[in-house]
């Protein structure tokens, strides 16, 4: 078979299942998932062999020591994979909820509720946990999946896709309600990307080239997870000290995620006392900072010039930029030009000025006085979270169960005809 | 400038526009839409001039009766025209709507509220109308619009966008807020369709050539309006006299639209007694009927051999395919299977089989007694409808003014950080 009857077959067989899953009650679903957890625990020594198999491939390879990390799946990380999925299981579930429900002059009744979206893909690259805990949400909500995990961690989701498959199987549902491309080619991704007919959403997680190939080639809707430039900016009316404080926290707890802060906007009414300050604070927890000539002149010489790449740099890391702005219209101004929209935080004392930054500026999430890093479907009290959307259509910030439905109407009549 | 610097600059000047729009008070959005009817309304000798240009060209180049009915703008037509957009003023607004509110335990209050998209590009053929119903809608909820008309109606287009422009001017809001390309070569719509960074949504409205293209080059969302394949499955419990008239209305009250019926399905335990009376029925309505071997048994001449084809067939016109079905299961499967997911209807009596149905059929609409015909924003009560959306993502079946919205979180702290 060729790379496209292949890819075909996978596609038909996935939008069988999900026509068959959107027929079994909720039950079903829940039972699968604890069958799927305790097939995984069975499976436990073939998941660990297999795993070792790609971390050693990956060794020779001279992979990184932070992607080796990401692809290890430790005895905790195995424990935690497992304890998620009976999670996930005592969630509430959206399918089946109403959503609205009303009635119209004619006697027709109008009922609008979630239901499963259909068949999701989820692109995505080293880390095998993903595998597990992406198909365990889209099953919870009645949607088959098709994954396609990156090469390095071949071995290890199709160890972990076999447990999950077996699990289905022993449920009563079909294998095909999960599957992975067992191919690493690159040219699958945009053979995948043209099922449209067969798949309904496509959700790829990882870097920026692997979400750009997704998002030229899919004809299905595309749920992206992408950059998160996150900005604070300390109004002249600001607490100071809570100023530092978010500041350290949003740039430091774990510098390597989207919702950690990049770039902090001072303003200038302030700028002469704050920047020492947080410059001095940033330094002991040895953070770089890259400054524009205003932060250079107060912060001194630990400020490293900031160029224009700075302003839409997505660091993950130790580093932060620093801009001096006139108010709060050069802050939002800034933030629309060079962020992503996606946790941006103004701290000050004064509620009206508050107020316009929470409904001016639009991102998916806006703070007043707390830390970007609360944009975190656990932090939202979702109970799990698939991604953080960084699109506004359908889904924008945490993607939690919700999310991943779709809904349709249904509608009782008495032999209405329209006139 | 070449096409593609052209199409940036639009784009770039939506984006822009867009932003603008999302910090201007509700009032003035519907007063640059009073403003928008007003300016029709001075300009009107222009419009009907400008479009009786297109109406010349078009008789020229040959276009059919039906394709130059659909590009008049006729005395009636404009008057609506106008009177739409006030109605459009009277509805509520979506726009800064609580969806939801909620407190953590660690004092943070989460609220997600209703924003605008940002901008929405529409892509159509020939009716001018919709350059302005599109515009309202859009623009009701707070986006800019980037239009792209057929060239047949360019003259049309443009003079009524101008008129629309200057309404938005009166009303102080940048005329940028309503933009229309001024090229019509076919080069344009890839070329717009990759203005992602600008461009937050695309709706093609319009054939299925036109909506395959927007489908394979555009990298932003696009909410398709596409096919309708209605069927009503007459249920061995139906009410035949019931059944009659919603077939007769489904199919015959507005043919060329997409909830219309195009497939009947008859259970077998009744088709020699209902193939007869609704082929006698359908008969009397000069509808052309194309049947399986039952059909054509028990319906006689009147009924011509159906092919794989009809079954796949959106007709738009009044030709009925007729197909008897062993039960519910085998009914579902045809619709599955040949079905657009549009809207579909069980005539019955029995409510646990209906129940079934409603469940089970996966339809943006799915009917137990009543018209396909009633799918459809003013008859959801909707108040105004941009299309009906086949997709399944963010919008499902009848689109009103909150489909055109997005959210975000405001989230109100008092310094908390992440622990």
């Amino acid at each position: 078979m060729s790379l496209e009857q292949e890819i075909r077959a996978i596609a038909l067989n996935g939008k069988a299942a999900g026509l068959d899953l959107m027929k079994r009650p909720l039950k079903q679903l829940d039972e699968a998932l604890l069958s799927m957890a305790s097939a995984l625990e069975e499976a436990k020594e073939r998941i660990l062999a297999a795993n070792a198999i790609d971390l050693a491939a990956a060794e020779q390879r001279g992979l990184s020591g932070s992607m080796l990390e990401r692809l290890k799946i430790k005895e905790k990380t195995f424990e935690s994979m497992v304890a998620g999925v009976r999670q996930v299981v005592a969630l509430e579930n959206p399918l089946g909820k109403t959503i609205r429900e009303w009635s119209r002059p004619n006697g027709l009744k109008i009922k609008q509720l979630r239901v499963p979206i259909g068949v999701i893909g989820i692109i995505y690259e080293s880390r095998p946990n993903v595998t597990v805990d992406a198909s365990v949400l889209c099953l919870k909500t009645g949607n088959a999946v098709i994954l396609r995990g990156g090469s390095e961690a071949i071995h290890s989701n199709k160890a972990l896709l076999a447990a999950l498959q077996a699990g289905a199987k022993k449920a009563g549902l079909l294998e095909t309600v999960v599957q992975l491309l067992p191919m690493t080619d690159r040219e699958a991704i945009p053979v995948l990307c043209h099922q449209e007919d067969c798949i309904d959403l496509m959700i790829p997680r990882g870097g920026e080239g692997l979400i750009r190939t997704v998002t030229e080639h899919a004809r299905m809707p595309v749920i992206k997870h992408f950059n998160g430039i996150c900005h604070v900016y300390v109004h002249e009316k600001a607490d100071l000290k809570m100023a530092e404080a978010i500041i350290i926290n949003a740039k430091c707890q774990r510098p390597g995620v989207c919702n950690a802060l990049e770039t902090l906007l001072i303003d200038e009414s302030i700028a002469s006392l704050f920047v020492p300050q947080i410059v001095k604070a940033l330094k002991e927890q040895q953070v770089e900072i890259r400054g524009d000539q205003r932060t250079q002149k107060w912060g001194g010489e630990e400020v490293k010039p900031a160029t224009e790449e700075d302003w839409r740099a997505e660091y993950l890391d130790l580093i932060l930029s620093i801009r001096v702005v006139k108010g709060i219209d050069e802050a939002i101004a800034h933030m629309e030009k060079y962020g992503s929209r996606h946790s941006d935080v103004i701290v000050t004392e004064e509620a009206s000025v508050a107020e316009r930054f929470l409904n001016e500026m639009d991102s998916a999430t806006v703070y007043w006085n707390a830390s970007t890093r609360f944009t975190d479907g656990g932090e939202f009290g979702f109970g799990a979270e698939i991604g953080i959307s960084t699109d506004k259509l359908h889904a924008r910030g945490p993607m939690g169960l919700a999310e991943l439905t779709s809904y349709k109407y249904q509608i009782v009549g008495t032999g209405q005809i329209r006139p």
